[in-house]
């Protein structure tokens, strides 16, 4: 990353992301976390160390010559004051997957997750997979219901408070492999002017905050944008009501396009996330 | 139904309606089934004599006075001069579920088929579920592919003739419980001017062709309109490429609306639905 970016890069990946092969994601990854130090974050896994050989493994042979492990069991480590150290050096953190509410719980009010912002405006890289990318909004979704209610309007209500990295989009992940359409509508439902991007298994999204996105991998990313719903009974009705929305704005987009954020527009094949480093 | 109605009334349901205490969908078919015969037609299934037993006897405990039975193995029973002599006296057809390609097969080009169509265009009433009310558009959609490759262009192609019965709607069933939106896009995507109705299960539509329809029970239908598309790479690109589509109007409709399919608006608690009879 140039050191004059004004502010950061995400790269939020939908989970299962090659990691040998072509691994066209873990390669951008890599690429953009430069010379510098990369930060692989397992707080949101049962099995931290196996995550981070993995993730070290596969970061290594694309040539990152740094790696450190940032294994955090509780909230009482992470508010140690040493811990903050390890982002001395550091150009780029990547958050592994497992339960989102785990990075929220430890990270959230710490010095360490103010350390990491700081990272970020500062023109670094945070990048994050599965959990690991639904964390980084400002409201998370955090549980699907039962696939057989997920058309309740009850399954809106499975968000809480992310990490804030990123305002006006809520991410969802796994997208065409559990069926999520419904929850992120229920959410953007809740508030027509965030924007829903749902992310398919080894696809991800290059985000300059404020600016655009960029879609990369083998999958598709959804918007759904919610600014011209003309009608919805989300706050009118009993949570157990099934969903009304009407007017919601939808595009599937594929490795060849992107989206302003500003404009709300899709766009195709413009050149400006590889050459903006 | 009136005898005076310009044209029948089609119900679809997406599947697994209820079949025991309030069962608001197989009440309404019922009750639109009028004092004539409703004939229950087995060709989706493999089990065609126990799906008449589970219908048969629903049926008659919501009053219908007369249940017929048309069981059809094969083609050739389907071509059988006799067989059409049991639509005499009828005011409706419901078809089961199972393998909408079956239902096609056995019907498509019959005098059999005909005689449903007249049957339909004089007023009655023709219902299905799931493979049964698939089989009932112009085209249907009648495989998915893998889960995994569902967001790729191919999933689009998984398409054949159906009935006509319907024209200009593609439908899907089982919608939210088996994740398909993705290849109801992908239809949407190859023909802009058809809409895409995806019904979950315990979730009909009553549609007055050429006019609207209404949703009954539990769950919520998507109608997806890819009228105001302003891009896409369905005819352009390799058929394993993933799918990109911009500018897709969704809306999520559940029992207290419905949907003007000549204006392409959705509406809510007309009491259409319940008068027109």
């Amino acid at each position: 990353m140039s050191p004059t970016t004004a502010q950061g890069t995400l790269v939020l990946i939908g989970g299962r992301e090659q990691k040998d092969g072509e691994r066209v994601i873990l390669t951008e990854v890599a690429r953009r976390a430069g010379p510098g130090t990369l930060v692989v974050a397992t707080l949101a896994s049962e099995e931290p160390d196996c995550q981070w050989r993995r993730y070290a493994k596969a970061f290594t042979e694309l040539g990152v010559r740094r790696v450190e492990h940032l294994a955090i069991a509780d909230r009482e480590e992470a508010l140690s004051p040493d811990i903050t150290q390890i982002f001395d050096g550091a150009t780029a953190v990547f958050f592994t997957g497992g339960d989102q509410l785990k990075i929220v719980a430890k990270l959230g009010g710490t010095s360490l997750l103010a350390r990491m912002r700081e990272l970020f405006e500062g023109g670094g890289l945070l990048a994050g997979t599965s959990a690991g990318a639904a964390s980084m909004g400002e409201v998370m979704l955090v549980a699907q219901g039962p696939r057989e209610n997920s058309h309740k309007v009850e399954g809106a209500f499975y968000m809480t408070r992310g990490l804030g990295l990123v305002s006006d989009l809520i991410i969802d992940q796994h997208f065409a492999q559990r069926a999520r359409i419904h929850r992120l509508l229920g959410a953007v439902g809740e508030n027509p002017g965030v924007l829903g991007i749902g992310i398919d298994e080894d696809t991800a999204v290059i985000v300059r905050p404020q600016e655009s996105f960029q879609v990369i991998g083998s999958g598709a990313v959804y918007v759904v944008d919610g600014s011209g719903v003309t009608h919805t009974n989300v706050s009118e009705t009993a949570s157990r009501d099934t969903l009304r929305l009407f007017d919601v704005k939808l595009h599937v987009l594929d490795g060849h396009s992107g989206f302003d954020l500003n404009a709300r527009r899709p766009f195709r094949d413009r050149a400006s996330h590889s050459s903006d480093t």
